[in-house]
């Protein structure tokens, strides 16, 4: 990605004071209707984070100390930056969290600047050619404006395996390893082969490489299209494999790619545009319009999973200080009972027009008493099948009663193992702790297999452990009955469940449970499967 | 608390704009000089707050926003309620994690108004008698500053058990009842009784309700005096009674009160009004005045625990939008490990001056490899005792393999409470999951205890759970062998366990284990404890 620009030289202006303001004000509007218009392209919560950056070039109080630095003699550009960055030194100074909007701050700054300079501004570059991306990390607006026409991967050097940028990228199909240390001494045009599978970057890479790494683009690109059976193990045992989707624009490829029904249908982007929450009938156009792709299939809808992490203003936009452990999914909507039931009532009534097997969840559940709440509305409005997430420890510890009341478990191993290991999942500095192999995740997935085989319940998997080949073996042989995941992990989990046996499956998990690390656990089983 | 300033009015100044703006000025430098001399006063971490407040009152930025304001005919009062307010809806508009900085703001705000009008600033009062503060949350530099002579008890409607003002007024010993519903209908001058072992409030007291309360006072002076034993079941059982201490300060107090040694030395007092670390020479003094005060008694002294949520310039002062899930404890000293070595260092000389059996252990441990990252250097320095915090789940579930190289565990249950229900301890609005009687992490303190029992390690509580009498016995049930709190607590624990067995303890742990909810739990053993 383009290198910050220079700092703007302190020299006197060489223009009048009424000049400099003009180009000033015309920069300032400028670059905020060009974020605004970024913001238009990418909509989602990338729309949000772009229309907080326009707001800040459009600023009057910066705008009044930038003519006022302007009326002291100094260039239009210098003005800018020292009124941003003296902005930005306040907000440093008001306490650590300010840091990364101070970085927001300071993006607005070069972008003011690069357009008063014409210059091309800092940010994800757009040439006339396939590239492979590489850079510290991307902002979820970055991610979210990829030309994936252009991008043929992505390499970052901070963020974990579950970072919002990783998850973008998978259900992007963005080829990407993150996390690279090194990545960043890359030079620009060097030729690079990037192996997501094994998180391997081979840089000037030689003949050889170059064939194997086409060879190897071939083969995946058979294995896709190869006719896609039901996920089922060696012994016949059927794990059936689902679909993980964001809306309903990717029912299609899912079908496609041998996708047995929906294991975990995101809802939060029917939200996020809108400054209410949308109509029931609103709702209910696009449940129906995701149910009717999969007939007579299972489809499980997760409630609202919003909080202070994903402001929406109509529901928890308080400031909190750590919005992961805040009010949050359940939390929020039960601060907000109205979105919750319209919801359900929503997708009972496109449950309704279709014969899709709709099954909903509620998001963020810690203890018996919410789950008693959510499955009960759930239930009075005539939904048939009420389940719940477990991502929160404590659910996980009490899924023997917590399943006695709900009809099904699905595991989302992504906060499961934030929790656990108290590390936040989108924090470069503690990526090491975010690993779903660390057998005291994998003993919570147990303790809700047991309880789920115990009471007859069904237990999923819809984190992205599910899309860890051998990974998703041991999480069977942990009691998962089924996995869903990002449609285009489907073929290589299909491939590999059917390897093994139920008794290897259980034999994989108690390895990886006795490992004493998450890096013990997977050489261990690895050892096995490969013995 | 005095209530928040009218607005002020925005009509036409009637004096010069030099005379409004040095009015202005000299109102903002005055309350920056006066929010820094109570920041003096207060020392520590009040003092970072304070000073940082200051910091704004001075902030050129917003003073030229002022004057420019004051040029257009505002009065000074008018033109810095809208330049502070201006730049308070940028910080909003900035993002969710912003909304608590802006409260700063407008607290700088209020007291420069108030400056300009000659009337009284917001925040505590002072009266010339006693009283009770009634207050919605007191801000840690707020109750950093409480003058303890005059406050006779504190109600707040905010904040649950484990806030940090429960805590730091635990540690006060001010009798406080935190998180009261309806508090702020209490009107300015109403006489209350505050019974903060029931958390129980009495508004208008008639004359019966006055002398209950009066003697309830009297019959805990004289408990508190009454001579201190050793702690110990009804079968003679022994649980040493420990005290939690903040600064070597406190240790007189607590050995008035019957502390048997120190369960958990908090050493972040040493580091926080430095820009540097202090020296091995200077930590060792702090720590050797400290063991002199418990000769041939026990005394843990947990390791530096600092983070993006208690920001140490020389540590880690980085941006997180999680503190509590981030580079904190252990991780933040791993990535400094010259700090975490030279306190070690002091600790050790320490001990070789004095007849102390000392103790060390690191705080937010999540893996076996932190543990043996931990004990070896400890080990390696000549400490003879090293052992780690359980307040992760991680650390409670892997307890059978952490307990195997660490010397002992010591759980603390306000961050493992927190981080099992995934709820912000500090945070209003999910306060009720802060409850330590939850099943859910009983089950991770009963899993710390089998493993302390199998290996013959020591297993101490050290978080504010001990401080409950009747959890107390519960938690000797779960396999407690040591239990630790603030020393005003120690009397009350001391008497329920004479009144139990361990066999009647380990009934009540049962009890409460396969209880469905916290409430469950603490009904389920306060019904047979009375039966």
């Amino acid at each position: 990605m383009p290198a910050p620009l220079p700092e703007p030289q302190d020299a006197p202006s060489t223009l009048s004071v009424d000049a400099e303001k003009e180009r000033a004000a015309v920069a300032l509007a400028a670059t905020a209707a060009g974020i605004r218009a970024r913001g238009e392209r990418a909509g989602g919560s990338a729309k949000d984070v772009l229309e907080a950056q326009a707001f800040m070039a459009e600023d009057p109080t910066l705008s009044d100390d930038v003519k006022a630095r302007i009326g002291t003699g100094k260039t239009a550009e210098r003005a800018v930056f020292e009124a941003f960055a003296s902005f930005r030194d306040l907000l440093v100074s008001m306490g650590g969290y300010m840091g990364e909007r101070a970085t927001d701050l300071d993006d607005v700054s070069q972008r003011v600047v690069a357009q008063l300079q014409g210059v091309e501004a800092p940010g994800v570059p757009d040439p006339d050619h396939q590239f492979v991306l590489v850079a510290r990390d991307l902002a979820p607006a970055d991610t979210a404006l990829l030309n994936l026409d252009k991008v043929l991967g992505l390499i970052t050097s901070d963020g974990g395996p579950t970072s919002h940028t990783a998850i973008l990228a998978r259900e992007k199909s963005i080829v990407a390893v993150v996390g690279a240390a090194g990545a960043l001494e890359i030079a620009n045009g060097t030729t690079v082969v990037v192996d997501a599978s094994t998180g391997t970057i081979t840089v000037d890479p030689n003949e050889d490489q170059r064939f194997a790494a086409k060879m190897a683009i071939q083969e995946r690109a058979s294995l896709a299209k190869a006719p896609a059976g039901p996920g089922r193990l060696a012994d016949d045992t059927e794990i059936p494999l689902l679909a993980n989707l964001g809306s309903a624009g990717g029912a299609e490829e899912a079908v496609e790619l041998g996708a047995e029904g929906v294991g975990l249908f995101r809802t939060e982007f029917l939200f996020l545009d809108s400054a209410q929450a949308p109509t029931v009938e609103e709702q209910q156009a696009q449940y129906s319009s995701l149910f009717a792709a999969f007939p007579g299939k299972k489809v499980v809808v997760r409630a609202l999973d919003a909080g202070a992490d994903k402001p929406l203003s109509f529901l928890n936009d308080a400031p909190e200080e750590n919005p992961a452990l805040g009010l949050r999914g359940l939390r929020a909507l039960r601060a907000n009972e109205q979105i919750l039931r319209d919801q359900l009532t929503a997708i009972r009534n496109a449950e309704a027009e279709n014969t899709a097997d709709v099954w909903v969840m509620a998001p963020m559940v810690s203890t018996l008493e919410e789950t008693r709440y959510f499955t009960s509305i759930a239930r009075e409005i005539g939904l048939k099948t009420a389940g719940v997430m477990i991502e929160v420890p404590s659910s996980a510890l009490l899924a023997d009663r917590i399943l006695v009341d709900a009809d099904f478990a699905s595991i989302g191993t992504n906060d499961l193992t934030q929790y656990t290991l108290a590390a936040d999942r989108l924090l470069g500095s503690v990526a090491s702790f975010q690993d779903p192999w660390h057998p005291a995740v994998l003993r919570l997935v147990g303790e809700v297999g047991k309880a789920g085989a115990a009471l007859g319940k069904p237990v999923g998997i819809c984190g992205e452990a599910a899309a860890d080949p051998l990974l998703a073996v041991v999480l069977v042989g942990l009691g998962a009955t089924s996995l869903s995941m990002s449609p285009a992990a489907l073929a290589d989990v299909r491939a590999e469940l059917r390897l093994y046996t139920i008794e290897q499956a259980q034999h994989f998990a108690e390895l990886a449970l006795k490992a004493n690390s998450a890096m013990e656990a997977r050489a261990a089983v690895s050892a096995s499967a490969s013995s």
